[in-house]
């Protein structure tokens, strides 16, 4: 009886795993077609910078979701201190490459978003820029999975590409331009590159 | 002819819709036994702190995985200015609860692990904290997709709590102890919070 009961148990795991391989499977060829499902690891895995990109016009949809996964990030006391101001404007993103020396991707880009911390809605001192830092990598991964490239632009801690940002986009002073991502549908293709990280890791103590 | 062809071509459309479908219901069902796979943006939206945990140890796979994906994370000029302390020492992580005002989680935590910035690594200026941020999002979202709760306490700016890490685990002066993840199996549900989040966007300007 016993016997019958693990013969019906290693048939059942056997059986489960066959059905989730070939779901995986399937869905992986599918998804070359249609990115809209990507696996979570992956996703973290193969997103890379992305400069260059399609003519392919981004929907309201994705940026919505974009920012929905910004929102979701952690922050201190859960303050939640962005603004994103969503930028599709040809004569603006031109005119940002004028002034941000690593800017010029936003020439093809189709739109960018710049994240903003606001400093009013900061009610743990000197976490705003960690919280906005998680938000920001929650845009790009949801942007990979949506199967879009994007690329993050340095812009906190330089001052003059804040006072520029701000000139420009009329931001108030209790508002500071942190980052900027330009999106497109990517040109270039995003592979895994396996980092060495084994010398990074200490264990209990340094 | 032409309209063959369209039918052919809905009728390749609804089957691949169907597989597909088919494919996400039954690895969601398999899922709740098995938290291997998860989508992408489902990881992101459901990410949630977890403070609760069960008995349950964490493998080293589990860990090897979570480092992997933290130094996926982009980084300024590539710099990945980042280190790990993974910590499993009871007596250690009991003794961190005793000087950390928000680390109770860590009486029932399996394993915590201890972001640091080196600043010798730091090539741009003013950003390594930014790049340990992206890290450490990285290892909340990939634990959510293990099936791991995780809860990112904060270190930096904080003086006195880097301080006490620093002797605590023998870091040395050029790194910064930044950002604490306590991990475990949850006790708790991760559900995903619909935040509000259109009052934060703005077009082409503020």
């Amino acid at each position: 009886m016993v016997g019958s009961n693990l013969v019906l148990f290693l048939l059942n795991c056997w059986r489960v795993n066959l059905i989730k391989n070939f779901c995986i499977i399937t869905l992986q060829k599918l998804d070359m077609e249609d990115e809209q499902v990507m696996d979570a690891l992956e996703a973290i895995l193969t997103r890379r910078s992305v400069r260059k990109y399609t003519e392919k016009e981004i929907d309201d949809t994705c940026i919505q979701q974009l920012i929905e996964a910004a929102v979701s990030a952690p922050s201190a006391g859960n303050q939640q201190p962005w603004h994103f101001i969503i930028i599709d404007n040809r004569r603006i993103l031109d005119k940002i490459t004028e002034f941000h020396p690593h800017a010029k991707m936003l020439k093809e880009a189709k739109k960018a978003i710049l994240v903003c911390g606001d400093i009013n809605l900061e009610t743990y001192k000197g976490y705003w820029m960690l919280d906005c830092s998680a938000a920001t990598q929650n845009i790009l991964l949801a942007a990979r999975a949506l199967g879009l490239g994007a690329c993050w632009l340095g812009v906190y801690p330089r001052e003059e590409r804040i006072i520029k940002l701000r000139e420009l986009l009329e931001i108030p002073e209790n508002v500071i331009p942190f980052s900027l991502i330009s999106l497109g549908y990517p040109a270039e293709k995003q592979e895994k590159i396996r980092r060495e990280y084994k010398s990074r890791i200490h264990y209990n103590k340094w």
